[in-house]
């Protein structure tokens, strides 16, 4: 008989699976209204689009759209990548794009190439929990960075990276953050850029949801202004730009992408070889024919938008009206959560039995949180899977269980 | 500035770019006949068909082929992969099924959740290069076993198994091997079962080319022998069999899956959630709507079966009429490849550096080896991508160019 729990590796001991994707299984009963997954809403997918975009790269390219490619990627999709990114002086070569298997190969991929055992690491606290499944098992140490409604504590930034050990690398989701929603005002994103460029700190910007923004000023990427910061108008700094048409196309293509200098793509792309060779080139053709259509593209993000922020909008209304006045949350300009902080002796898991029981879901939030017991009294919302109607229902059943909870406490 | 070589993890030291991928860089001048990929034929690529099957699953499943899904796959892709796998008494569940993008990352993430550093792992030599590239970086120890036209001398196994510390695990491709297209006789997969069950030893049975025979005599696989040999009917052993549909449907999908124990699967689940959240939703759905047609995919596989099996011989008679008689070559029964043998004195790198100057181009065999010096005088053949006027030119040129170079000797 096999004993397999002996073989495994050392590093799987660090590997558990995601909260979030076990409660997703959970919650597959058609009658629960879940605001657990970080979902776009599916009803909006430009299916008529991409059926057409799939006839027609089949039709004129299907040898090539189907057989093995680069594992650097279509570099037609690699050039309208790089011009999307590119703003104004701010000029991004193709060469300096790598397409990945969805923007989590790209964050997975990254610190495959960067990061040894014992390295330290900071982190936005709470941060995304698929970024910490990933690294995890490289055995590192991580500096988890307060936030607060404006985003990241940069001020604390500077105290940490001087203290102990230097840090190998940062990870952050500047841009309505997994899983609070909140952004990095601009003044923090200067200030963040500065202390970058003096510690020559690489940093991983992962920006899933920068284009999906209802309300507020359009922010600069940190990768933008730490090139500005050194004087440079491209990409050959310490930021790795992390994006995907997950959110603004759809995920089920897996398309994302890497931004970075050339010494860390070159990396990558052996990294990328060894993993999976390339990413789907079907997809990539499909992705590049939606994506080359800017106006299609364009007004698509824009429905996006619309309708995700009337859900944001009624979501917090609801929440203002029926949520008990001891519940706060953050109230997000963009992107897909939001995140709701309980009065502390309140555990954000029992809350979540109580509210399966009126088939309602979410995601606790301690598995976000790096520090043992922290985030306990959190939970995460999504508001961009759920249709009106059920944001109401949901949201009211929810607030019904948060009083009841209160009460009984 | 940054100073990314300082940064870079200690595994990267141990991977380079993949001599295979660079090289089909050098040759993509259209005039250069190349027998140097792994790529199957684009003209018998189904094209048609899998136009229809994209618009029908857009059409009737569009959301749901769009969407984010379960890590482990769709589960009815996962069932026509276990039903297309049992034989007999022999019944795979589709529970021991994960699906992956294209088998390498099935190869690459059995690594992830078993390797450990300094574990000491047995394969072929030669062996398949985009194992080594991803598991390099691992700092393992491999031991080497020899080969010969019947495929892996499977008798010295037991010997390398008893002698220093314990092996962790075995890697093979028992059937049509990449790089020399030679299969293990029913008598050593037999004999290779018995030692794997009798030493518990894990094995990752990598089969992309099994379906692809063009003479000789079907063989089980050695997952089946394996269980055969323990009494079992189903996958409970110790051997991780990974497949794809690369070879007989189209690489550009990306769909490939390991087949294992359930505590196997459980653990490559946990690593491909962090590693890319699951394998793209539509080309699993592209994929299963041409596979669920059975009559499809078989008359395609007979179509593939008689063109490589002509382009095969073709090769081979070519061979035998222009290549010098000090000159040796395996004579496969299916698969992509061939691999050549030259006199000792003879480096195959300097003759490709000759072969290109008359635009012919094939892969050195050095990359495939374990051991410093072996096989710097031998190169593989790829027959599948050209099509039969080319065989001829590009076999009769290297001809020449052996000739004129053992002349020159």
């Amino acid at each position: 008989m096999m004993n397999w729990d002996s073989l495994f590796a050392t590093r799987m001991q660090q590997m558990k699976r995601s909260t979030v994707r076990e409660i997703l299984k959970l919650t597959a009963r058609p009658e629960v209204i879940s605001f657990a997954g970080g979902l776009p809403a599916p009803e909006l997918f430009p299916i008529q689009r991409i059926r057409e975009a799939a006839d027609t790269v089949l039709a004129e390219r299907g040898q090539e759209a189907l057989q093995y490619s680069t594992t650097e990627g279509m570099p037609e999709l690699r050039a309208l990548i790089a011009k999307r990114l590119s703003a104004g002086k701010f000029q991004i070569s193709p060469d300096n794009i790598l397409i990945t298997s969805g923007s989590q190969q790209a964050v997975d991929m990254i610190a495959r190439i960067l990061l040894d055992e014992g390295d330290r690491v900071m982190v936005e606290n709470p941060t995304y929990v698929g970024m910490l499944t990933s690294w995890k098992p490289f055995h590192l140490r991580f500096s988890p960075v307060p936030t607060d409604d404006d985003g990241m504590c940069v001020d604390e930034l500077e105290a940490l990276l001087e203290s102990g050990d230097p840090h190998k690398m940062m990870y952050a989701i500047p841009t309505f953050q997994n899983p609070q929603g909140t952004s990095l005002t601009l003044e923090r994103r200067e200030k963040l850029a500065d202390i970058l460029v003096r510690h020559n700190l690489p940093f991983v910007e992962d920006d899933p949801y920068g284009e999906l923004r209802y309300s507020g000023e359009e922010m600069p990427t940190v990768l933008q202004l730490e090139a500005a910061r050194r004087g440079s108008t491209t990409v050959d700094g310490s930021v790795m730009y992390c994006g995907t048409f997950s959110k603004i196309l759809t995920p089920g293509l897996r398309i994302g992408w890497v931004a970075a200098a050339l010494p860390v793509i070159d990396k990558l792309v052996q990294v990328k070889q060894a993993t999976d060779l390339h990413t789907s080139t079907l997809n990539q053709f499909i992705s590049y024919e939606m994506a080359r259509d800017e106006d299609l593209l364009r007004d698509h993000v824009t429905v996006l938008r619309d309708v995700y922020r009337q859900r944001r909008d009624l979501m917090l209304k609801t929440m203002d009206e029926h949520f008990p006045s001891e519940v706060k949350w953050t109230r997000p300009e963009g992107g897909l959560f939001l995140m709701v902080t309980l009065p502390p002796h309140l555990d954000a898991t029992d809350i979540l039995q109580r509210a399966i029981k009126r088939d309602v879901a979410f995601v606790p939030g301690e598995g976000f949180y790096i520090g043992d017991g922290m985030g306990k009294n959190t939970f995460r919302l999504n508001f961009s899977n759920a249709r009106e109607e059920m944001i109401v229902e949901g949201i009211t059943r929810l607030g019904e269980v948060l009083k009841a909870a209160l009460k009984a406490s």
